[in-house]
Parts: structure tokens; sequence; C-alpha cells
């Protein structure tokens, strides 16, 4: 790796090897106008009891999905260490000047966290973190879970997701995670969107067993969705072993596949979206999945959108302006077998 | 008035006088540095055939509340003048510049139509657009609608709204339109966000029988609620005599009230709001509503906010971002009677 | 008036009934964050020489408007008091905001000087600048003069313009002032962009002789333009008999009149504006005037606009990027008599 | 006054007739794309016991001036309802979103509060907050105090001020405050800067006695200056009787006056600001004030500005970057009698 | 080189390798706030036929140069495949965003393309364009040209240019070529502006014969420029024999070379520009070649700016408004013997 | 180093090889939609006489730190070659950009140029400036004072500082160059704030002797500090035998440390700062520093930030106006021995 004898210049105020719970910032200096010798504070929780599985729970990679953060910071509050074994850290707002700013990306430097990765210990506070996030908490952790929603822009049908290795035994045991979590849906497949540059690359790159979530989305917090994410989290750290805590069982998943670009439809002009289908719709190929509504001459003719392939519709664009480009919706896949 | 006397600079491309279906642009003149003779070009369209009611049907009030628009651009499209009796004006984007951009709120000049009634005629963009359509539209007017919904903010169960009036002939006309459009529920008051400054101000300045919606919202199209736009702008078009259509039975609406600032719930703090109620729940007075997450110190113990009164839970707000002074709820109480 | 009994907050470090050449600043009291005591300098000069006409010079009402600027600052320098009789009162730039910015409007308040009189003495730093030019400057001026161009987004045949005037005596006046100019085309005409907002609405209401110019335009300076411009102000300025100064004599001006909006040719959608004709042609009407080209998709036909009248084109948009209602054209036709 | 007869759509969480203290905000309604039925929550309190003066204390009217807001708010912390005698009304950030920014003026409308009163219930936010102080806050004030210093640009000898009365009665009370507050300076004088939109010309509209301060400055809090705002605050309180107690005795206080413009010192150019005087220096006539470096080109001599009259440095411009027509100094005279 | 091994990360819609007449979208993903799975859509055309020449068409690469990107717009619109031999792949728009916006650089990352290559497939969204020029299109081109203009700051007498080689046979070739394509001028030299970070450098280190242009500039079209631009390109594609298609033959064009920085005349100070100069001057070693005015003190004399070699004026600033280091005109020297 | 091999592309007017006074611009080539071919003038001046040593002074590495800048914009004035030996280049604002627009940082690339070392020829305007100023002008020099101060957000007891050497002669040869200046207090120590990436690590990598200063802050020039460096940089110059000039002599300095991260104090909390103590304290462990107050909640409690060491209280936070990590103090220890 090009970053091999870097190191961050991040400062942690915990220290991941104590034993009992700490809470408190990750650092990242940041020198600018309003305050010189200043820093970023990012909060950070590390649950430790004796040894056993080194978890890294993470949310807020993308500053505007709230389902995991709100999460996560429950748990920072209930967890107690007695209950642990091993170590938990968790970071519910990774992005956190995205978070803190309700947006997807940072309004320090316009980065996308989940397209990050490796960052760099020299580059911009977004690549930075990411450096910080790959070569030190990946890199000390078995298990890495980054807990994503639709966000702003996107809606999704509660699931789990995962990279289908090579290796049928560590398949199974992300499969085995994903039917503790009990998301309605969960999905294989490869490497899609932001491929090397994820957390989910980077955990790869570690050797570290990786799960990751897309909840719910608009970019808001509903109770249902949240009660999917809580009872999940607190299944699969059951599930490892690291938390011992009660939790009602899981309800079944789906198992399905997201299959390549054409399973997803995108605006073919900018204007006003008005969608065709629902998350849960079984849609057929050729049929129309979107309206796109031109505002400015609301005489015209719509532009229609249509499915190029059966499918479950699992995520659905939110917003109603839309451009041209813009992912309105996403299908998977009935998973053969595993 | 002290607008009496002024005149608007707007200049309309349509004949409001001429039988027939006619589309085209109000043009706001608007000269700047890319553009020193340049107007905007507002969407607006004219469909009269003989004597009737002169009907204004007006949508994009605020720029991303999309359901009005979409269903009144449909509307321009489909209508045909020989089905037409009286007349039917169509502004599905009255702040255009809003819609445009997708917010509720004027880009050129932060202006928010609906509190910007009576306008100015040499005043902002914003400004010069409400002088014109109270004073142009609504003063030659017996019927104004106004298709709001929650837009980016927040989101409402399909309702009908409208003014109680004195005269209690007045009131049953109102009811009577509410009932034709057949949304979920429909509610009666005194004038409360806005006051003296809405539309729906202005149309009683002007003795315009006037009726408001909010349809939906979270600053996007879902297919249920536009149909219960499109039915029930159809339905109500036809109950007045000006559009003959054919369209199902309204299904029933519900009578409600909204009473003072107590039925609604601010945020006590800054943070990620977590509602604890869902829209068309029965609430009870001191029954938490929601909670304020610290994203920024997670280990801290959330706010709490509370419903102050019983009431059903009409309207919440979505992004999760929030900050002090947020509506979060709002609560409609049923009507004893009509 | 609204304004009477109200007075201008702006200081001006000049005496205007001192004999001699004064130059300075008119202080704009602008109390902000980076300076709570301090004012925006406009710079001024005043050459007076005992009795005689009372003139005003004024350019840069709006900022990318460079050619006056220029002249008129070179004429703040060379002019010798000695060679005047009468006042001379030069603002070269009007709304130095605006000219400091190289642009149309003022980047403190987007206030286009031009729509803003009379001002308010209590508004915007724009709104302030009007109110002390009509109520200070012109309130004392037997001849106001403002030298427009085309500014950065259209370009002119160098002109002289005016209003007609009821009386013909005063028509007589204005022409006997343009034909002293000499610039290549004049034209008289009703008020048309800006109407009662503009610096000549505010020398009308003071019974100010008023005359203004479009000397060329691009945002830019040209030799050719500049000589017209500062061969015209002498001359008129001799005319008047207020500066002796040797000039040679006046081209002559073809005399026009500005009809209707229908003069005008607007962008039919937004793209990139190619014109079919240039400035000096003259058109028939249904002419091809300009393409619209679509950059997003290039394989679509571009939209074209058609003049709808005969006339001589002698105003052209400049920059390649249009929305819709930009105005590309407008044309001149021949004053029959005068 | 215009006003007559419109009223403030501000709602106040406090009854200002209740005795006891309560704490809470005024709601400025601001429905916006981020919130549509928010408002904005400027913190305010009332200590009310019995009959007695009824005292504004106010600061934050510049939202950099720091010292009053840290002063009132422990005011706010530490006052018991039982040692009052009357009403205590606090609202330590007036311009509150400004202060919470950290800016001079609001940003949200760039509104100047002390360049607004009256105030307009239906303008800007700042124009909103301007009329409520003026129209319901002043209104019902027998005193009131207005804590600023020098902001982010200029920084004070802790002053008071007050306006000369033409009732020498007046003025004797506004001196025996002065006195009672025990700044090392205070200044009587004709309004400067601001003149009839400020909380003093407000105040003097409804007779209610007015006292300011220029505490400081600089942007900054220091313990030095914030003692004599604390000590101060306290003595006037307990001068009026309005607070039982203890505090130091009064330093005695130098009456000085504020004579015309020409008492301020201008920068004549852009560039770094050299001071070549203190606070606190006796200057005198055409001594130079402080020099204008170029830094775009240091090899050019800097520009000087001078003092034009003999005087007390009372005001000092404080950061480096300076543009033409900023104040550099400021200079007080010795008041020869009261 | 370093990039070897990276692959780009766009999407293209068309098959290179395909018959016919391809349109459609280069695809950049770019996952914001407002669309998480979105892309930016820039347009391109391909149309092949058989074998033959490898020829890539661009315009664009600075979004405020229209001509070319007017021009090729209409070549998709009128080739058809059956007059083609080899492979035609027009870019029309090559900094797409920056095109759409009418600006020289992106308003994504502020990037100007053509400093930017050899680009980066994981940096800036213009550094991912750059190396999808470069290491996808150029790398299976023989010929590639890039279509400049003045843009919005500077105009230029139409031109062809290339780089002069140190192979003469080569030199020859494009000579060739710009003699096909028939401007007024040509200059052949060493790379100046920009050096290696160019589309020219590009194809240089691919082994393309490469040909640009400077057609007009001024951020504008016009019909005289455009027609240079239209006939000279269908000249050098009939040139190669990748395109059949009648067109007049090319009018002579004169040779020059660029030397070296000191032909290049730039802005003294700050101010407004008058030039003292027009493109197509023969101008001598000391003449003047501008003024910068103050417009902030114009009672100022104005700074003067000379040419220091003599040479032909190919090259002018625009924009009134030039801050120091400005370019204001580049001479061009006629070049001995080829 | 990475960079061997890269040639910076910015061209220096200067002839660093001639003897006698020089001064023009450092051009840092910035093409912009602005202005296609311009550049961005750095100020810069060259001072040689025949052999000596090399010297290096620079200012304005952060923009907003006046001291140095107006101190060597005198140097570069007064300074005549006949009393040189030797060769001094004056570099006084270094981010030129950030200097004119008094900031820290660049507001082109919002770059902290002290942050940035060893710059990249091919990155950001900063990091181009970066690798000119190492690679160029401290590969050719024996010595670099680089002088800072608190800039806006700080202030210093004024100061000279430079990294201890393990070399104990090089360690003297500094103390020797911090006695000469003469500044209240000096440090010496590791590198902290900025590490590898300053202007001391470019320095060092160079093998150039360096020393650096904290001169005062604020973002403003006092008197007082700026004759500590005026004086203090004519003595170090004196001390090397580069200038010949009378000097008065040094006062004596107070040897420091600055030991580890627990000698800063940073703020727990956002809100307002109000300190605790004043440069030159003598502060113990466990003292109270500062208060933060919560000017949205002025009733709550303000949080308390304590040192965690005894030292000399040398650095301290201006603005009031904080957020969670700044910077409120610094603590200097006594050097035991040198």
């Amino acid at each position: 790796m090009a970053d091999e004898g870097k190191r961050s210049r991040l400062y942690l105020e915990l220290d991941l090897n104590k034993d009992g719970k700490q809470t408190g910032f990750l650092r990242v200096p940041h020198s600018v106008h309003r305050s010189a010798y200043g820093w970023i504070p990012i909060p950070i929780a590390c649950i430790k009891n004796g040894d056993g599985p080194r978890v890294l729970l993470q949310a807020g990679n993308h500053g505007d999905e709230w389902e995991g953060q709100v999460a996560l910071g429950r748990l920072i509050r209930e967890i107690e260490p007695a209950r642990v074994k091993g170590r938990i850290i968790i970071l519910p707002s990774a992005n956190f000047p995205a978070s803190l700013a309700g947006m997807r990306t940072s309004p320090i430097d316009d980065g996308n966290l989940n397209r990050t990765f490796p960052g760099d210990p020299d580059g911009t506070v977004t690549q930075q973190i990411a450096f910080f996030i790959e070569h030190v908490l990946l890199a000390q952790s078995d298990f890495g879970f980054d807990f994503h929603s639709g966000g702003s822009s996107l809606t999704y049908i509660p699931s789990t997701l995962a990279r289908r290795s090579v290796d049928p035994a560590q398949t199974e045991k992300v499969v085995a995670l994903m039917k503790a979590f009990g998301a309605p849906i969960s999905y294989l497949g490869a490497a899609l969107q932001g491929a090397d540059r994820t957390f989910t690359a980077a955990a790869h790159r570690h050797g570290v067993t990786c799960m990751g979530t897309e909840l719910g989305g608009g970019g808001q917090v509903t109770p249902a969705v949240l009660k999917v994410a809580e009872d999940g989290i607190r299944r699969i750290l059951a599930h490892l072993g690291v938390y011992r805590v009660d939790v009602p069982p899981a309800p079944p998943t789906r198992l399905l596949t997201v299959a390549g670009d054409d399973y997803y439809v995108y605006a073919p002009e900018g204007g006003v979206f008005e969608p065709l289908a629902e998350l849960g719709d079984e849609v057929k190929s050729g049929q129309p999945a979107g309206r796109i509504h031109f505002n400015d001459t609301p005489w015209r003719e719509p532009a229609v959108a249509s499915f190029r392939h059966d499918g479950l519709v699992i995520c659905k664009r939110v917003p109603g302006r839309t451009e041209r480009g813009d992912c309105l919706f996403h299908l998977g896949s009935d998973l053969a077998a595993i």
C-alpha cells in the first residue's frame, strides 16, 4: 500500500486497550482562520472487558443517514462493561462535520467519506478521517459494521448487505450475521457503488469480517425502522458473543442479490419525479418506473423511465426535484441458493 | 389598502377573457447582471368557455410542495375547453423560482410567497408575484384553491383546510367543497401560520371563496397522495360545474379543527429528531412526542418533547437534523358539529 | 411624494456652491461587521465657475457599463475651471460598489440602481444612493446626463436616447442635444425598461432636461466606442455653453423610435445563443433572429427565435449561455418626423 | 408614527406582569425551507417583584459585543426575586442570530439591529425584533440600558454614554447613572452614529430614560473590562432601587463630549492599518494617527492619516486589514461643565 | 506513467467499436447530498463506418468557449454514417459541468480541465474527466482536435495552433491540417500556457496528431467566427478522408509563431482596462498597449502598459474590470519558413 | 523526496544572483474564468551585495499575522544595498491571497500555507507557493526566518521559537539568534503544531538554520509589538553580519520550552469564551482557565476549563465565539538550562 509508513495526525482521547467504558473525542487537527490550533471533535466510545471479539460499530459514514447514529448513541448510553466480552468500539457519526450539518458529505471539504478510503493522513479532513478508520480502527478489529441508510435522497427496505466472498465459509459467516440481524431483506453482491473506496473495501483490505446496512432513509428517523436497527444491532453483538443482552428472536430475512447497473433506473431528464412504483413492489421488465414532469413548461408531456429487468423494488428516490442521471430506483433479485 | 393606485409591472402573455385553452408565461421583469432586459417565465394556463364560475387553481406557492404542481400540470394537458363552463386559470408553480430550485422559498430573494401577500409591485420578485396574484388574478376570481403540502420539512395526512367564517352559509359552502374533494381529513380554523399575509387572506380580502390543502409532503411525490390530489381537484371542479369530468365519488372526510399554538410541539433543543408518534396516531396530553439526540455528545441523554393536549397527529416533521424552535408535530381535534 | 421630509444620511465631502475644481467622496454610512463606523467612498467631482447651466454627468449607474466611467474620469482630470461657466458635477461610478465589483448590480444588496429611484434614505445602500442623486443632485441641476452602455449582457450601436415629451419645445431641446452628441443613432420613446424607477424618471420629476446613452457594451471598453463617448460628451457641454472646448463637429445621428415590447426578441428556451443577425442589420418580420442550442443534448435541434417586426438591429445579447426570457435583440424604427 | 395599529408577530413565552423569575424565549416566526413552522428562540428573562422601576437591560444589540452579554447572563443566573423591587427585563442577546454567529449583524438578513429601529412587524427578522423591542418592551419601561462595546472592529476605553437633553433635569438624571456605573469615562452628545434608528432613539420616542455603554471590544472578553461591566450594572440597578445588592463604590468617571465628524479619523486608502496612537493618549491636531501599508506593493510608502483636532483617544480600530472609509480613531473632548 | 494500472470509473453508454451513429452520455459517478447514486451526463457521439482514421473532436474543454461546442453539436446532427470512413468521436462539451454553467472552469471543483491532464481516476470530477479523455479516448485515436476560443476573458483572431515538432514530417502534417482548416492565422510554438497538463500534451503522450484552435471569444458566438469554425472542421475531416463533405476551398492562413512570455502584456495594476490596440494591429515595441483606470479615484492618472516587442495583436482581454497580472494582449510573430 | 524531478511553474521577476535592490512579483499562474492567462502577483524583494550569508525573511505565511508583514515592508523600503553583505530575500506576504483577504488561509483554496510544505508544483495555489519557497528559496538560503504572530484567533507574548536540535552547536546558534532578537520570551521545543508540513520543517530538510516568532496577534498591529519586531529583525541581521545597521542592544529574553499537548487548554463546549487568566500570568495546575457561556440559554451555568499544569501563560484565544476543540490557552515552562 502506498500509505505504508505514513501515520495518522489524529489524536484519540481514549485508550483502546483499557477495560471499562470510555467516551470522548477523536481529535482532527483543523487550523483555520477562526481557530489557529483547534481540532474537530468526533465522538467515539470504547467498551472493553477482557478478551473476545474486537468489534467496530460505525454509523454516520454519510452524515444524513440517521438511523444508525441514533441506535449507536443509545447503545453507548446503555451498554454496561460487565456484559461485554471483548471490545466494542462505537463511532456513531464517523463523518462528524457532515452529521452536524445534516449532510451526506462534509461541509468542510465536500468529502464523501465512503468514497475516500483508504484516505490520506496529509489530505483533507475527510481523507484524514478515512485514513484513521482504516489504518487504526479497522487494523485492530475482527468485525466491522457500517450502518447506512438511504439518506436524504433515497429510501430503502431495511436491509443488510455484504460482499459475496470466493470463500464459501466467509460467505456463510456473513449470511449468519444477516440472519442474526433480521432485516426484512439482505443482499450479497460484488462491490457496486464506490468499489474500492468504501469502508467495506477497507475492511476487506484488513481481513475484517464486514457487514453493512441500508436501513431506511429519506433523511429522517422513523420508529419502525429504528426498531429494526436497534434489535438487529443487539442481535449481531449477542451472536458474536461480545455483548450479553436479551433481544427478541430475529425475523426471517429474504436473501437477494443486486445485479449490474441495468437494475438501476436513472432519470432521463431533469424535472419533478413522480414514482410509479413503491418499495416492495415486484416489477416487470419494461414496466414504467417513473415520470419526470417539466415544471417550467407543464403543458409538455412528462418523460417516462422504465424498468429494464424484473425484480423487487428495494430502493427509491425521495426528493421531487431531480436531475438527469439521478438514481430513481434499484431492484433486487432473489438469490438462488447460498 | 395602501397599494391602491399601484399597478403590477408583470406582463401576462395570455388574454384571460379569450375562450379556449391558452398556455404561456407570466413575465416578471428581472434586470440582472446576466441579463439586463430579461424576465422570469412563470408558466400559466387559462381554459375558458363562455360564462360560469371563475376559478383560480394554484400550486407551488411553496416551491418544494410537489403534489399540487404535478396534478395541475396534468390538468393543463388533459382539460378540453369544450368540457369547461366558465374559466379555469391554472398557476401550477406560483413561486416559480422556488419551484425550479426545489426550495420552499425563492433563491432570488429568500421570499416565502405565502408570507408576502398583499405583495408590492415595486418590491422583490416574490413581492411582485404576490401583488399580481392578489390584485390581478384573485381580483377577477370567484373561487381560489391553493394546493399546499408539507414540503421538505413536514408531512401531513392529506387534508383540505379553510377558514371558519362568521357567516354560516359561507362555512357551509367550503365544507361542501371539502366533502367534494374527499381528503381523509379536513379542518376549519382561524388563520394560524402567516395570518394576513397568505393566499387565503388575500382571497378573503377580495371576497373569493377559498380552500387550501395540505396533501402530503416530505419534499416528494407518492402515488397514493397524488391520487388523492388528482381525484379531489377534478371533483371540486365538477362540484362547481366549471368542468364536466367523470370521477369516482368522494370518500368521506373527517372534520377537524386546529386549535391554538399549544397543539403544536416544538423542538426544545437542536439535534437529531426521533419521533415517538406517527401520522394518524391519537395521542394524549403529556405523552412523549419525540426525542432530540445530541450527535456531538451521544453519551448525553436526549431531550424529550411531549404533547400538551389530546388530539390526532396530522402533521410531523421529516428531517432528522433539527434546531430549537422547529415544529415537530401538530394535532387536530374533532369538530363537534358544523 | 412620500419621501418629503426625509433627508439623506449621506455626507458629501464637496461644497457644491464653491468655485473651482473639487474632487472627493460621497460617503455612504455602512456599519458592518468588518467596520462598525465605516462608509462607502463614492468618488465625485464638482467643477464650478460662476453662474451658468448646472449640469450633472453620471455614469456607472450600472457598474459594468465602462465607457462612460472611463470618459468621465478623463474629464475630471483634464477639465480646467477657467473654461467652465456654471457647474458640472461628475459622478463617474454612481453605483460604486457595483462598479468596483465589475457588476451591473451592487454586491452589497443586489440593487439595480436604475430600478431603484426615487430611493429611500433609510433603505439599502443602493436605495440610499438613489435618494441622494434624486433629492440632492438632480434637485439642483438643470441638465442631467446618464451614460449607459449595454453592460455585460448586451451590446448596442452607440446611441443617445431620451423621452419624447408632450411639449414640442422640450423635444426639440433634447433632439438638439442628441445632434450635438453625434452618436450614430438616437432614439426617442416612451419609458420602456424600468419606467418610473430610472434616473430619467427622477430627472423628469425634478424638471431636469435629461438625455441618456447606450454606448456599446459587452462589459468592455473599445477605442472606437470610447471616442464616440468622449467627443459626444465634450460636444454637449460645449453646446450648453458650460465648457469651452475644441472638439470636431458632430457626425449626423439617425433618429429612431423604439416601439413596444414586440420589437424585442426573447429566448424561448435556455441554452447556448447563436445570433443570426448583427448590430446594424435591417431585418424583416418573421426572419430568424437566433438559435438556442441544447448543450446537454446536442443531438436535439436548436430552438429558433424570430423577429416579429421589420426594423434596425440596435441591440444584441452577448453571452452564449442564455435562459428563457433573456432579451436577445431589440429593434429601432425610423422616426418619421420630429 | 406610521406603525400605529400594526402589531408584532412575535410570541413571548413569559408573562411580564407576573412576579418571580421567569426565563424562556421570545419566538420570532421563521418559515423557511428547513423548517416550515419554526421560530427563532431569543433568550429573555423577567424578574419582577411588586411595584417599582421598570428596567430593560439589553446587550447583544450587535452580536459580537460580548461583555454585556456575558454580564447579563450572569445576572439572570444570580438575581433573586426577593432582592428586586419593580421589574427587570433582561434581553442579553437582542440580535440573537447575530450573537449565535458571533457577528455584528444578522446572518439571516444582514440586519444591523441598531440601525433598524423602529423596525417593522412585517419586515425582515431583524426589523421584527426591533419592532418588538421598541413597541412592546420599551413601551412598558421606565429605564432602558443598552450594553455595547467596540465589537470585532473597534476597541474602546470602557465608557457610558447618553444623549444630552434640552431638559437639564433629564441630563442630571443620566449623569447620575453614569456616575453610578463608574466607567473610566462617560460622554454626552447629540446622536451621532445611527441617529433615529438606534435603541437610544427608540427609548427617547417612548420617554424612557436611557444610557448606553461602549465597554471594550476587539470581539473578545477580558477579565478587566468584564469587571467594569458587572460592577457597573449592579451599581445602576442599586442606584435605581430596583435591585438590592452589595457592590463596591463607583470609581470616578471623566465626563467628555463627542463632537462632530471631524473628531473621527478614517482610512484614506485600503491596506494594513498600523496605529500610531493608543487608547487613552491625549493627541494634538495634525499629529499622525495611523499608517495604511500596501501589502500588495510593500515598496510603496504607506499612506498616513492624521488627527484633525486635539482630544483623548477613546476608540481605535482593531483589525489590520482596512478599507478606505473605515473609522480608525475617534476622539473625546472634556465637557466644560454639566 | 504513475497512472498505469488505474482504471477510469466513468461509464460510457456508447460502444466505440460499433458501426453507425450513436449518441448518449459519458457517465461520471457523482455521489452527493442531492443524489446518492447519481452521475453527471456528458453528451458524446460516435459515428463509425468501417476502417479509417480514428478522429477525436473535442470542444468545451473550457465551458465558456462556445464556438466549437455549437459547431460540433451541428456536426452530430447532420453527419451521416454512410459518408464516414473510419471513426469520428465527438465530445462537444468536454467539461460539461462548466459548459452548463457557462464558466471556464467547473462549478463542482473549480477544475480547469486543460490544466488537469493526465487526470486522476480517483480525483475530482474534472480530474476524472481528464483521465478518461487521455486514457480511453486519446489512447484509441489517430487525430485529436481541441476547439478552443478566447472564452469570457479573451478574444482572438480566429486561429489554429499546434506544437512545433522536432520531426519535420510531423510539423508538415499539422501545417497541412492548418492550411486545410483555413483560419486567418495559424501558429506553431512550444507549449506555453499549461505545458504538460493540456489536451495537447496528453495527445502527444499517446502519439496522437493534434491541432487546436483559438476561434474568437468574449464568451459569445458570432456568425462570422462560427462560419470559420464550421467550414474549417468540415475541411479537416475531408482532408483526413474520414468524412465526405462538400465545403468551399480554404482561404489562406498566415503562419505565425508565439514567442516567449515577453510577447504577453499584463495588467500592472487593478482597475478598468482601456485597450489602446485592437486585434489585427501590427504594433511596435514600446507602443502603449492599454491603460488601467482607477474607478475608485478617477482623478488619479491611469497606469499604462506597453508592448515589449513588435508583433501582430492576436489576442486581447475583453472585460473592463481587471486585476494586476491579468493578460491584456498577446502578440504573434511571422514564422520565417516552415 | 517524492518531488525530485518536478519543477515549480512559478515565475520570479527578480534575478536572485544580481547585486543591488530589486522588487517585483513572484508570479503564480492562475487560469480562471475572469482571466484565462492571469497570474497572482506575490510581492518579493532581493537585496544583494557581494558574498555573505544568504538570508530569507518571510512573513504572511498566515495572511492575518500582520506584524511581520509591516516590519518587512518597511525593511524593503529602507534597506540600502551598500549596507548589505550577502543576500537578503524578503517575502513579506508569503500566502499573498490570504494576506490580501486578511485571512489566515487562502480564499482561493482554503490552504493553510504552514500545513502545506513541501507543497506540490501541480497542486493548488497554496501548494505551489509552498513548493517554490521550499525548493527554490530555502534551497539556496543559509538562514530562514518566519515571522508569525497569533493572527486573528490567538494572541502571544512576543516570542521567538525554534526547534531544539540534537546537535548542541546548532542549538547554541539559534539561542544566540534568539538573544539577538530580544523578544520577552523565547522557546525551544520539538515540532508541535503542523509537524513536518511547516516552513521550519522545510528549512530543516534543506539544512537551513531557522528561527520563527510569535509576535502578538489578535489580527491587529500595535505600536509596542511592532517595535519588538522591527528592532529584533534588525538585530538578527546585524548579528549575522548581513546588514550594517544601528539598533539598540537587545533586552534579555526568558528561555522556555513548550511541553506536550497537556499544556494546551481547549474549549470543552461551544459558546462565548471568558478567559480567567491573562498573558504573562503564572498559573497552577487545576486553576480555572476560562468559562464557556451559553448565549442561547444564558440561565445555564457556563462550562469551565482548567489548566492541567503549572506554567506561564504565553498564548490566549481572542474571539469570544468559540467551538468545542478551540485552543484557549497554552503554557510555557522555564527551560532548566541550555
